[in-house]
């Protein structure tokens, strides 16, 4: 009886948690009713000689494990491993002696979890407690997930603030003297940190009793990108509307509404407190989740990308597919920019018959064609002859389709299969548009094919370039699922795969700062063209190495928070003020033909500062008709290494396909 | 002709940079007259043109290379590739605009000096330049390592302090606006760090003009760890003595001094200014270098071992092979001490002509027995009887042997092949000895052996153990050269070499704080010995985790420098007021046969503050009568992963050899 939301279809879990078990099929037998989807009971059977141990800081020395159930027989085994999370009993310890007594009872339950197949366990930490004691718990834990490598452990951890104390108020804890109270997110980094980012480590917001909580950008900043799998809400935090239902807050439901995107679970606990008992809760959840807005089109796109990375396109040197043709021609934002780029153009440049020639370059399987010709029509263009060049035979061949069933094609489309940057055009060009631009603007070589092809004259003087210029640009990125993505990612044809950047749809993740412009390109038509030299382009008249870029970026970074590298975007000036953006400031909304490139960084790096300088230094490099690539590193807060020195892990080769 | 020490038999060699080279020859042959080893010599000639294009920050568009010399053939190949350095020619740049070219033609000169298999290339680098210049001119060093695999460079930096400028005076650099001098050491890190710590970077440290330096403490700290692998000492900054010959101040001696014992070669520059030309200066060098002070025996014997890596000795499940019992029977302080707290032991102990019964516990091949019969011997025991216990069958062997050949032993030695641990003793002991300690005291499982053997009632409850008590040490330290070694360290068996102990003599190391107490175990008579049980020891009546140790330090340590891990020491009380220590700052002198125990961290930590506070937490975690291990992780300045969580790298074994 899972939440569907009505439009999304996206789901919602709802679990409701018991604090002791009396008979497990009772409280499995209650849920189904009421219509939960899950459980949480404790894995052990908590004795009372542990609680009245009070002088030994809630330990005793014979603490012995006992289930809380009698045996595994009690649920079917696919409920056990679906719908049933455990909760480990143990006591934090103030003292070192006091630790393999609780750790081993804490992995006796933990086994006893792995016995019955549990997905989770949930392991609650104490914001009161002394760094000390969370360093205990955190060594604990990563041990645990060394040896049960089948287990999922996750932290439970209070938010409520300064109202905390409420939380584990029967717990037999004492507060170590000395040490200064930990921020909750502090807490989180730290057995994050020593867990070394295992992905079994996951974490759980509880809220106890807070009804109004009032959470800081911070706040936000901190846990979006975290692996958040749980919400924990007591009833306490339930508010009664008119009829006496259980309502949660306005300040309750915005925040979770910035959770709910990123598949959090929730969790009910506490006593029920309507006469209907739990299903009232679970009620207004559902509602609550389908008042939840229906997502954009672009966006639903693209969900099954989330977070999932890809070494970026290589169009130049390898031929794209049909399938990648035909995902980035239903981009419905893109080549209606370029359409009407093309009409104010053409408004501004046809004043007699004179015929316009337009040069798509790169025409691919036609979508630029398409667009020039709905533009001449929309104008009234009369004369008007457009090349399509396309160096890839099987796009090429789409093109000669297109042509023999479309009069108009016939009429005034010219296709050839060129290399644009080697092509010897039968005429020069008023306008020509390309589509040649990378999630990073020029990481597609954009500037060297459109360069080559200016250099040989292919633009009349008072031409125009369609993109006219871009600019990549860059901001500090935290995202620790990322960073777990990344180091899992094997390649063997890649030494380090920190070293690489990644086209990815960034979900699980915050920037840290406004994006900075980087590299900046425009395409102006080259005014001598006496030389029409048939040497490659590279050593053409000018600079061999004139895309060669570097620059430095400074941010100031709000910490504590963790970095783990760079998004880049691109802002285009296709023509006059119409713009092209994939830079979150100034979004071309609704376009998704292009995800973020994602710089990483080989290791999590700490701004603790609340004012963290983050100075990033980015190179192009070109070795020119042979490859182009870029070299990052930070400066600060610290000097990481150069990733990708000579682009030994990654690099775009320029030089001609060997298909082509 | 390279300079030998008369009595360490070590070697220094010394080389002569020459500035311009017109036959290198010439050059050759000069420096094989006077008896220099090597020679510097630049591997491009500079053309004039470049120099004057004071425009362009010094840097020509057409800056093209041509070699120093007209051809390899001006030197046999074997002169090429071990005599001599190349320096490469080259402008920081100081705008982006230029690199291209720049580095293009510091790729040529590596280029050749790779064809001609010169060991190294020297790049200077100034302490005026701005911080982005040293971006730059780091990046380039970073590239050429990564295309240039088999060549060295060794960056050159003056440590003149701030009469650097002279340096380079002939260099037509200008100094970038805004960005502050950086200190020579912070220079070198960052070169160090964007490089990755290639093992192929090296440094050479410049003395141009200043006669008479003044370095501080944190000069030697930050330094003597790093790969110094030249000292180029300009003529200018020697001074004349009363016969008009070169020779070098006393501060200069004495940090040359500090220097020479890591192998330095020294590289002499500049105008000969004596009338006996070079060789006045290499006679100097040499007669200092005969005046270094003569090795002591266990410096010798330990060079070897200098920084290389050994994985700690597991005694208890394996058994110690006869070369490794030859090498620590040779200690010249460890059985000395021994014998001298048996001698005050005896003389506290025997009253009367009652028997002494005396228990080596891990007998090995008989050191211990030797210093309980010498001992006996010279307090004139009357009565006494001696245990040898030993589990190793060949090292039984051994005993037995020596007993057939020894009427002394025969008299009072029962040789027993036992494991300690379940041994069923004859008789109580009035005194056990053991030599069970490892580099960090408790690592070779000293504690649970002693232990496990007293818990079974082999002492008197009036007997005495030796060693009564230890306490291991731990201290931070600065290692590139063992961080480098660590990250090459190869065993398929170990999921990541940064999370096991080694032992190793630090060579190339400093600690950056004094050591400070970690574990502590003491061996006490166990009163109640009426169990006499067959159980394993690890369910005696005390705790089976007795032997869990945590401990927190917290050092202060003078940044800026990097940390590379921890230094483990022990220090043990053997009786009386005797103790034995590997801690430096009460170090047993002479004695080799512990070196330090090395905690690495997986990442390098920068310590940047003058007063960077470094916490440290290590566990020692038990699994009773399985294996016991070390986890260990820092909070401060950052948190790092835990170390070694679970053992899941490396664990001693503590479940009884196969073999025994």
């Amino acid at each position: 009886m899972v939440i569907t939301h009505p439009t999304n279809e996206t789901y919602l879990y709802v679990g409701l948690e018991f604090d002791t078990v009396s008979d497990v099929k009772d409280c499995w037998n209650q849920i189904q009713t009421t219509g939960f989807d899950f459980i949480s009971i404790p894995l052990a059977n908590e004795r009372r000689d542990c609680r009245q141990d009070d002088q030994n800081n809630g330990f005793s020395k014979d603490l012995l494990f006992e289930p809380s159930v009698s045996s595994d027989l009690e649920l079917a085994g696919n409920i056990w491993s679906t719908a049933v999370l455990g909760k480990i009993h143990y006591y934090p310890s103030s003292t070192a002696e006091a630790i393999p007594a609780i750790e081993a009872y804490v992995r006796q339950q933990l086994d006893w979890a792995q016995h019955l197949n549990l997905r989770t366990s949930f392991v609650a930490v104490d914001v009161c407690w002394s760094e000390e004691q969370h360093i205990f718990v955190a060594n604990m834990i990563a041990s645990a997930l060394i040896s049960f490598p089948r287990q999922s452990i996750c932290i439970r951890i209070c938010i409520d603030g300064t109202w905390t104390d409420s939380q584990q108020n029967h717990h037999n804890y004492k507060k170590v003297g000395g040490g200064k109270v930990m921020h909750h997110w502090d807490i989180w980094n730290l057995y994050r940190q020593c867990c070394d980012y295992h992905p079994c480590l996951s974490v759980a917001l509880e809220c106890l009793d807070c009804a109004r909580p009032s959470p800081s950008q911070l706040f936000f900043q901190q846990w979006l990108s975290e692996p958040v799998h749980y919400l924990i809400l007591d009833t306490k935090i339930f508010l009664k509307n008119r009829q006496g239902f259980p309502v949660l807050s306005k300040s309750f439901q915005s925040m979770l509404s910035r959770f709910l995107p990123f598949s959090v679970s929730i969790l009910v606990r506490g006593e029920a407190r309507h006469p209907n008992g739990y299903a009232s809760y679970l009620q207004y959840l559902g509602y609550l989740y389908s008042k939840q807005p229906t997502m954009e089109d672009s966006y639903r796109v693209e969900m099954p990308y989330f977070d999932y990375l890809q070494a970026p396109l290589q169009p130049l040197a390898d031929h794209l597919d049909s399938q990648t043709y035909e995902t980035f021609e239903k981009d419905p934002v893109k080549y209606r920019l370029y359409e009407e780029a093309l009409i104010h153009c053409f408004q501004d440049r046809v004043r007699d018959d004179n015929v316009v020639v337009v040069m798509v370059l790169g025409a691919g399987r036609g979508p630029l064609v398409h667009a020039g010709i709905r533009a001449s029509e929309q104008v009234g263009v009369k004369n008007i002859r457009i090349y399509a060049i396309e160096k890839n035979p099987h796009a090429v061949r789409t093109l000669k389709s297109i042509q023999r069933s479309d009069s108009r094609w016939q009429q005034i489309v010219e296709v050839m299969e060129e290399d644009m940057r080697y092509w010897n055009a039968p005429e020069k060009a008023d306008v020509i548009v390309s589509e040649l631009l990378g999630s990073f603007g020029d990481n597609e070589l954009s500037p060297e094919c459109l360069d080559a092809a200016l250099a040989r004259g292919l633009l009349r003087p008072d031409g125009i370039c369609i993109p006219r210029e871009y600019t990549s640009f860059l901001c500090p990125l935290s995202s620790p699922k990322l960073f777990q993505e990344i180091r899992g990612y094997k390649n063997p044809n890649i030494p380090s795969p920190f070293e690489i950047p990644y086209v990815v749809r960034i979900h699980h993740g915050q920037y840290l700062a406004d994006p900075l412009p980087c590299f900046h390109f425009e395409h102006l038509p080259v005014v001598d063209t006496s030389s029409h030299s048939e040497d490659p382009p590279s050593s053409s008249s000018s600079s061999p190495c004139r895309h060669f870029r570097y620059r430095r970026l400074s941010f100031q970074v709000h910490g504590p928070i963790m970095l783990h590298g760079f998004a880049g975007f691109f802002e285009a000036l296709l023509y006059d003020d119409i713009k092209m953006s994939t830079n979150p400031q100034t979004l071309s909304h609704g376009m998704f033909s292009w995800f973020p490139l994602l710089f990483p960084l080989s290791h999590p790096i700490c701004c603790n500062d609340s004012e963290c300088r983050v100075t990033f230094h980015i190179w192009r490099k070109v070795v020119p008709g042979k490859r182009i690539w870029y070299e990052w590193m930070l400066t600060e807060p610290i000097t990481t290494p150069l990733h990708n020195a000579n682009g030994h892990c990654y690099s775009m080769s320029s030089s001609t396909s060997t298909f082509s």
